[in-house]
C-alpha cells in the first residue's frame, strides 16, 4: 500500500456523528456533535495533512507544528511512503514528541530561548532544498483536505440551523465552508475562538487580518496562532457568519459536560464549540446546531485538573 | 412518536467503530473496537430494555437494576410511552440516582441495610400485580436485544479471529453469540470476566451455573453479579470459546489505554476486553480482535483516579 496515494475520502475516517439527549437538554438545543477524536491520530488534522502529503510532489515535507498536525503529518508521510521532519520546542510534552516519533517522523527540537521554531525550519529548508515546508493552517492543499469534513456534515443530510467549529488559524472553518458550499450546503459557519485570542473576531470586525500581540494562553492549544492564516482569511471574511468568543470557563465547563453527558474525551480546543452555546444560549435556544469536535488528544494530567476543575 | 414501537435497527444507534493504530500496536494485536459508548443512555443496555420494553404489552415496568439497565430502561419507556420504576439502593452514586430521573422513570430508594432490593421489587409486584418485572441481564428479550450487536458486527464484514466482550451476567455475550449465529457468522466469541468476580470462568469448567458468595467488588461494577442467568446460561454453556480472567490492574490499565491512545472514554467494565489482551498477550498476538465496548457511564471522580493511579 505504501507510496499508493489514496483518494481523499478514502484515506480519511469518516467523521463520527455523536447525539446526546442529556447534553441536548443541558444546553437547551438540538446538538449535533461531529467528532473527529476517532479520526486518523485523533483530530480532523489527518485529513489536511494526508492531503498535502500526498498531492505535493516532494518526498520530504518538513513543518513546524508541535500539536495535532504534526502527528497526522507524520502518519500521513508514513502511509505514503514519505518523509517528515517535525520541529517541536523542547519543551513539548514528552507524550506530544513520543507520538509523533511513534508514528513515524523525525523529531527536531529547538531550544525556542535561544532561536526560535521558524529559524530552524528555514534553516532545514536551506540544507533540504528538495523538502516542502508545510504550515499547519495557511494552505490550499489544508482547505482542500479539511473541505472533506465539509462535505461529510452537507451529506448527514439534516435540517441544520449553523455549524459551529473550534477557530485558531482558520484552516478548519476555511474547508468546512468550502467543502460545505461544494457539496450544496447553505448552513451559516460561526467559528468559536477563546476570548483570550480573539484575533480572528477582530478581524472580522475590522475587515483585514489583524494578529494577537503573543501567544496567546488560552486552555485551547489548538487556538494559541498568531492571526489567520492568509489562504482563510480570503474564505472567511466572505463567508463567516460569525464568530462567539467564548470565555475560558466555557470551555473547561464544555469539556467536562462532553465528558459527563456525551461520554466524549474532546481536547480543550475541541470543547470550544460547545462553549459557545454555554457563552451565548439564547443565541442558539431550539436551534439545531452541529457541533465540530475537533480532536481528542491532550495530556491526561491536564485532563483530569479540568474534570476535578469545572462544574 | 411516543407510543409507536420502532423496529430494533432502527430504535438503536448503530454501533461506532473505533480503530486506533496506536493501541493496535501497543497491545501487538489488530483491534478493532466496536463501542457502545455512544448508544442511546450511554451503553449497550439500551438495545435489550428498548426489545423488552417494546415486545411486553404491560405498560407498567419494574426493574432492579441500579446501573446501566435501570437508565436505558428509563429511557425505552419514555419513547414508548410506558412507565418505568427503578429499584436502586440509597447508597447509589447521585450521577446515576439523578440520570434515571433525568429519562423519566420514578426511582424507589431502598435501604439496603434493612432488605434487599428483590424484596422491594417483590412488593412492588404484589403491589402493581399489572407490571412486569424486567432482569436486566435474564430475558430471552433482553438477549434478542442484545444479539442485533452481534448482527451489527457481523455486518462490519471484517476477518476476525474472535470477539471479546466483559461478562456479568452473560446477557451480552448470550445476545453477541445469538445475533452472530444468526447472522451467518462462526466468529469464537470470548468472555472477559474480572477475577475477583469469575463465576462465569468457574461455572463453565464444572459445566453447571456456579454463584460468587456475595457481590464481588471488582472495579468492573457492571459485572458485579452473583451468577449467570438461567436464558444466557444455555447458549454460552454450547458457544462461549472461553473466558479470560481479569486481574484489576489489567482493567484500570485497559481504562486507561482506552483514553490515551484511543481517545474513547470506557467505564472499567468495558475495558475488560482490552484487559484480557494485557492479561494474556500470547493468547491474542498478532490476532484480529473485536473488542466490544459496553458503555461509557462512569463517575469522574472514579474515573479521574482510575487515569491517575493506572500506568
Amino acid at each position: 500500500m505504501k507510496g499508493e496515494p489514496r483518494p481523499l475520502h478514502e484515506a480519511v475516517r469518516h467523521t463520527t456523528l455523536v447525539e446526546s439527549e442529556r447534553l441536548s437538554r443541558r444546553l437547551k438545543a438540538r446538538v449535533a456533535l461531529v467528532s473527529e477524536t476517532f479520526q486518523h491520530t485523533g483530530s480532523f488534522k489527518f485529513r489536511a495533512a494526508y492531503n498535502l502529503a500526498s498531492k505535493v510532489p516532494q518526498e520530504l515535507i518538513v513543518t513546524a507544528s508541535s500539536g495535532n498536525f504534526g502527528q497526522a503529518l507524520a502518519y500521513a508521510c508514513g502511509l505514503l511512503g514519505k518523509r517528515a521532519i517535525v520541529v517541536m520546542p523542547a519543551t513539548a510534552a514528552a507524550v506530544k514528541i513520543e507520538a509523533v516519533r511513534d508514528y513515524g517522523a523525525t523529531v527536531e527540537l529547538v531550544d525556542v530561548n535561544t532561536r526560535s521554531r521558524a529559524e530552524r525550519v528555514a534553516e532545514l529548508a536551506e540544507a533540504f532544498p528538495l523538502a516542502y515546508v508545510a504550515s499547519a493552517y495557511d494552505d490550499p492543499f489544508v482547505i482542500e483536505g479539511n473541505a472533506s469534513l465539509g462535505t461529510e456534515i452537507a451529506n448527514l443530510d439534516r435540517e441544520l440551523d449553523c455549524v459551529l467549529a473550534p477557530v485558531g488559524g482558520g484552516g478548519l472553518s476555511a474547508g468546512l465552508i468550502q467543502g460545505l458550499r461544494q457539496a450544496g450546503s447553505r448552513v451559516p459557519v460561526l467559528g468559536a475562538e477563546p476570548l483570550l485570542a480573539n484575533d480572528a473576531a477582530r478581524s472580522l470586525q475590522l475587515g483585514r487580518i489583524v494578529a494577537n500581540a503573543c501567544e496567546p494562553q488560552s486552555l485551547a492549544d489548538g487556538a494559541r496562532t498568531l492571526s489567520l492564516g492568509r489562504c482563510n482569511w480570503e474564505i472567511l471574511r466572505k463567508e463567516m457568519a460569525g464568530i462567539v468568543e467564548i470565555p475560558e470557563w466555557a470551555i473547561a465547563e464544555g469539556l467536562r459536560l462532553l465528558f459527563e453527558l456525551a461520554n466524549l474525551k474532546a481536547e480543550p480546543t475541541a470543547a470550544l464549540s460547545i462553549g459557545a452555546l454555554l457563552a451565548e444560549p439564547e443565541r442558539f435556544r431550539n436551534r439545531s446546531v452541529c457541533c465540530v469536535i475537533s480532536g481528542g488528544n491532550v495530556d491526561p494530567g491536564v485532563y483530569q485538573s479540568l474534570l476535578a476543575r469545572a462544574g
